[in-house]
């Protein structure tokens, strides 16, 4: 029973964020060049050390090393194609988790294809927008949501005004964050990223995916009451996820 | 006649900012690694939708999707370099207008007969500093600036202390901005990618880079007002950017 | 004798720092792209002029009309690796210093032998942190920085809690900054890119690298100090550097 199933959401939320900080994992990125340095730092901000090597002849080394994987598709170039052909493998043989985060699918037909092709090779997570679902699934919302969870036997993460987590039989709803996240790059790659550090901790997906989500969108809360605009919203961010204590997320997001 | 002529200036600058917000166009940037990040975030904040891919088979998709283009030639590498030769010929099938920001060619010579050649597919704009209009013009400054936008038949918005903005017969001038700009990377990367922002909205280039310039420069000017330095000038210019009027740029620009 | 043999802290540290806000050298830094951000906004706070590119075919052109070379092996691709193939002869032909930053060594065999390659080829100052300084010299500590100094006749910066710049022979301490940096991304590359700084206006490499990492640990301590977290040490460690005075470094760090 996956923790979409029962949601005694302090629980869920604490447990993986207490060992995020105290076991500092390793976490292996491979994600598009504008969210890199904001995803390093929402890493290093919760307390996972990542690396973003994207180098196909030495990407294994570093997965193999990591506790969890990161596959971004946006601004996907072929030396960085070559190497999420080294490291999923390399991370499924050492039964690693990974994200998939299908970045503006929409807008390139070559790309659906390439993440309809890694769904097949069983993410624990994919973590996509309205748009990204839409594409992929052929129906939009929670019940494209609840397909894509399915047909590939995956945790989708479904971000956006309120966030849905779905195993694609048991579906939770997550409200929280701020509508300056949309005037920011890189908030849902860096997203993505925060639930590979919390896959690396948690290995129950739903479990991970939603103490990640929980935890991005208390942070967005708390800065968003700080910030002047979208420039100082980001290093407020980080601020909070630094500081961000359980009870803050009980505060800030609304489980449904 | 241009808006270079007719200098109509809450006009010329408040019409294309309020269509920016509520159109929120995509624009496709083909920039360097440093100013990737900067430049999205400053997109984002004036409400445009900003998309960076810069894989040669695949950036027609996103060009064809989008509203305006910007070629910048700051680190370019082959991959960079093709996509250019991809996304320009597809955005001039289109008639989508185009900024070229030809970074330091003072440095290199292939650069340098890169952007000769990128001239004569006739970019809307080229956004430029005093010495790339040198390297490009044999002439310093406003010649200079208006030798290369009568040969080139473009818009010259040459930035520096005072920016200047010329279709070669009547010339702009705008002083604004502030100093610490020079000690922020990407800046006047930052600022091309606003003049295509804006050319998505106002195809009278003249108009488009006026209205883009005026804005980056009010904004400057206000960060600069609010920052301790450089480091906290780039997050007060973003949300300045997100939160700029019409009336604050007749207030923080002097046009001449 | 080098300067970490006269222990003159305040003329050590305070003649280059006023050269290099004086002169305004141009340093041309092959790093990785998490740090290109951070590394050329530290450059030009305190008053260097930073180039990036690294494609092997123009990169050449851009060091030699600079007066110093970073060389950082963070996420190494292909291009910038073929870059560094001519980088290194070039600066070493023009009597360029350069500086070595062997990124995560430790977590990838072919980086660590190209690491020792090039040591082979003569930097200046090796710039590194525990691990990584560990495998390049099988030895800990302080140990493994004074072998590596002798044994490739080169200064040896070895960053963390304390930071230790070595000739092999003469070795002195810093203890300053902030263990906010371990939470913010690149904070060891943006420290290198400052060594390259110091180099172009001072020739000893034990004072350039003395000068360097005492200013980016003052500089750290002062933003420390103004900080709520790794968010906001960013933007506050660049004021920090614009504005450092060399009063401030001697406060703020401790030399043994």
């Amino acid at each position: 029973m996956s923790a979409c199933s029962r949601p005694d959401w302090p629980e869920t939320v604490a447990t993986p964020l207490t060992r995020l900080r105290a076991e500092r994992p390793r976490v292996h990125v491979l994600t598009n060049f504008v969210a890199m340095n904001v995803s390093a730092n929402a890493l290093l901000a919760l307390g996972a050390v990542p690396s973003m090597t994207f180098r196909a002849d030495t990407v294994a080394d570093f997965v193999c090393s990591a506790r969890a994987l990161v596959v971004n598709l946006g601004m996907l170039d072929p030396e960085r194609e070559a190497a999420i052909g080294q490291a999923v493998p390399a991370a499924s043989a050492l039964g690693l988790p990974w994200v998939l985060d299908p970045v503006k699918v929409e807008r390139s037909g070559p790309r659906r294809d390439l993440a309809l092709r890694l769904l097949r090779m069983r993410p624990a997570v994919l973590r996509a927008n309205a748009a990204e679902v839409e594409t992929l699934a052929g129906l939009k919302g929670l019940e494209g949501a609840e397909r894509l969870a399915r047909e590939f036997d995956c945790v989708v993460a479904l971000t956006g005004a309120t966030d849905i987590v779905t195993d694609g039989e048991q579906t939770v709803r997550l409200a929280g964050g701020s509508p300056l996240m949309d005037r920011v790059t890189a908030m849902g790659c860096a997203a993505s990223a925060v639930v590979g550090a919390f896959l690396a901790v948690e290995r129950d997906a739903c479990g991970a995916a939603l103490a990640a989500l929980a935890s991005f969108a208390a942070a967005g809360g708390i800065a968003a009451g700080r910030a002047r605009g979208p420039g100082s919203f980001e290093p407020e961010l980080l601020d909070a996820l630094f500081a961000l204590e359980p009870g803050q997320i009980m505060e800030k997001v609304e489980f449904r």
